[in-house]
Order: structure tokens, then sequence, then C-alpha cells
């Protein structure tokens, strides 16, 4: 099970994808364990959080746009993205956004 | 199940809402459905997705931060957020963040 990601204090960047899966999910859960283990060794990554129950949320935490962009770019998470678009999901929303403020259960 | 939601063009906010349960959910599940019905109508509110297996991700979508503080301060609201953190809630972590961009499947 995913955790509560440990980010610093705001601000920094959210990855929101929202996605719904197509029946096809060959290969999907290899990648995706591939892709979040990927993810880590990125400059600026700062933590992953996921769930899915039919639709799934997948928000990836950054310290900066620039690495948000490289992670996008990079080779081996580009054949997964196309291979998302082609295959396994039947519908996806990605948004970027800047986390200004959180708080915690105290 | 909770489908992507139809948000605008950014910008827009974005409250992402991560959560770990206990092992007690009495009352939880018709308390979460009257939340998201209530949230629903509320001003500047533009969408809700959400997902669990174990951890849980809802994420809210505003049209900006007076209408997101206000909805924290709603009545009903405030008890089911007492509720929570006293009962339901191991952990949770609750970030604001501002959508900048977004793209979906083309």
């Amino acid at each position: 099970m995913s955790k509560i990601a440990n980010t610093p204090n705001p601000p920094y960047y959210a990855v929101i994808f929202s996605s719904e899966q197509t029946d096809d999910l060959e290969g999907y859960a290899e990648t995706a364990a591939r892709m979040e283990e990927l993810a880590a060794q990125q400059p600026g990554f700062l933590g992953f959080e996921s769930a899915r129950d039919g639709l799934g949320i997948a928000v990836s935490y950054w310290s900066d746009l620039q690495s948000i962009k490289k992670w996008k770019a990079q080779a081996e998470h580009q054949i997964a993205q196309e291979t998302g678009k082609s295959r396994w999901y039947s519908n996806y929303k990605t948004r970027i956004a800047v986390v200004e403020q959180d708080y915690s259960k105290k």
C-alpha cells in the first residue's frame, strides 16, 4: 500500500495523474512499479502517492517544474506513456500544480 | 466509481486530501457521500475525484482560495472533519495547490 508522502514545507510541485483503465492491462502492473522506482531516482523527486478503485489517482511531488519536464521526457518513461495512451488508459488527465500550503493530522 | 473531473482551463485550485484509515469506520461511508454532495453545492466548486486502496486520495477542484476557506469552515463539514480526525483517520495530509497546466488523452 502506498503511504502519505513525507514532503518538505511548501512551495513545491504536485503532478496529479487521474486515469480510467481499459480491459487490456497486460504489462501494466510491472510498468507502474518500474516507473515508481525510476521516478524516485530522478533529480527533484520528493514523493509519490497512489490509489485506485476504478478511477486511479497518482500524485508525484517535485521540487521544481524543470524536474517534472525532465521526468516527462525521460526515455523509458516516454515508452510507458505511449503504451499507457494506446493500451491501458481509456481516459486520463494530468494536472501540474504548485502546492502553496499543507497541513497534517496533529 | 468516481470519474475524471471535467475542470475548466487553468488556473484553478486543487485540494489534495491523502488519508490512512483506522479500523473504526462507523459512519464513514455515509459522511463521505454527504460531504461529496455538499461540496458540490458550494460556490466555486469545480469537481471532485477520489480513490482508495489502503491509502485514500481525494482531490477537490475550486475556482479560488476564498471558496476553499469557506468550504473548510462550513458547519456540517467542520463536524465531519472533527470526526475524521478523532475516529476515521490514523493519518492525513491536506495540500492546497494552484493548477497551472493540464492535459488529457487526445
